[in-house]
């Protein structure tokens, strides 16, 4: 469930550019999320000195035979643990949001809601920040795919492999965030 | 927050209809539930003999200029808090419902699962009821607006004062439970 890589570091751009004091305020740890009832996705960095590395990411899996309240127990508890062992104080949660439709819509705010009152119970700052932005802090792009993203994720946090999409986009959160200020719009998250 | 009625009763007729064994389970306390981010409507119901009390009911207020992670955390530890001082073991939620938009269909849900992830991790039995279904039991009448909700609600449990409508709307959904088996779908909710 959860892929550990540490000592992986952000390519020396990157670094610099959330080296810069006041920048990246003073959150040494965040947390990027990306909430899914099945497929909770989550990726923790930690600036170390002038760098950006990888500290813990994966995916909060619930099998389709579970009853939504049973997942949503798990998130809440994963998102507690997780939060208890690495001490983030930043979450960078996914804004705006694609839905097929109202109940589609509903379900995801229902792993949100237990993702986000575990993180927020834990004294947490929560921001959100839209996907295009996100894609466009990280590939250059904001209609990026999944899998471009993946990739410009493994290659900035210098990983030995592609995280899966859900863990991916959790980083690039979190990257988004360490990113803030090197470009027009990227990284401007909203308080939520 | 939370006003508290006890010796209330149900009408005799309620009374009887949920006293036959085998139609409301083994569940002597029981908590409804109507979610949202600003006003969360609850209320608690215990079978005593052969009847159901009101044992609390109340709202969770969250105001317009909290964070919503702010409410999301207070709706979470207050279901934390009301489950560990009445012990239900099963909780009654809405079911579908109308949302003007996808925002406001993630909002809401962020709210049920914030209470559910609570409540699920209290081990509750969670369902689901169509509000339809609870206006139906409680009223007769599927389209019943919210006012005479609250005012069969306060007949039914021989209340003092009126409860407010989304206090209503949880006492609703409880008694609904309590009364399944009496009339034809009346009751019947989904696990979720």
């Amino acid at each position: 469930m959860q892929a550990r890589v540490k000592g992986a570091r952000v390519p020396q751009a990157v670094a610099e550019a959330s080296a810069v004091p006041g920048r990246v305020k003073s959150h040494r740890v965040v947390l990027g999320l990306d909430p899914s009832l099945r497929g909770t996705g989550y990726g923790l960095i930690r600036r170390e000195g002038r760098q950006w590395i990888a500290v813990a990411f994966g995916e909060v899996i619930c099998p389709r035979n579970w009853e939504r309240s049973r997942c949503l127990v798990r998130i809440a508890q994963t998102m507690r643990d997780i939060v208890g062992r690495h001490a983030p104080t930043i979450c960078v949660v996914e804004g705006l949001f694609f839905a097929q439709n109202h109940q589609t819509a509903m379900i995801l705010g229902e792993a949100r809601g237990a993702a986000l009152a575990s993180i927020a119970e834990a004294g947490l700052e929560v921001i959100e920040i839209a996907p295009r932005k996100v894609k466009q802090a990280i590939v250059g792009y904001g209609g990026a795919q999944k899998h471009a993203v993946a990739k410009m994720v493994q290659r900035m946090l210098r990983l030995s492999e592609t995280p899966t999409p859900d863990a991916a986009d959790g980083l690039a959160l979190a990257l988004t965030h360490a990113l803030q200020g090197q470009g027009p719009g990227i990284g401007v998250g909203k308080t939520i």
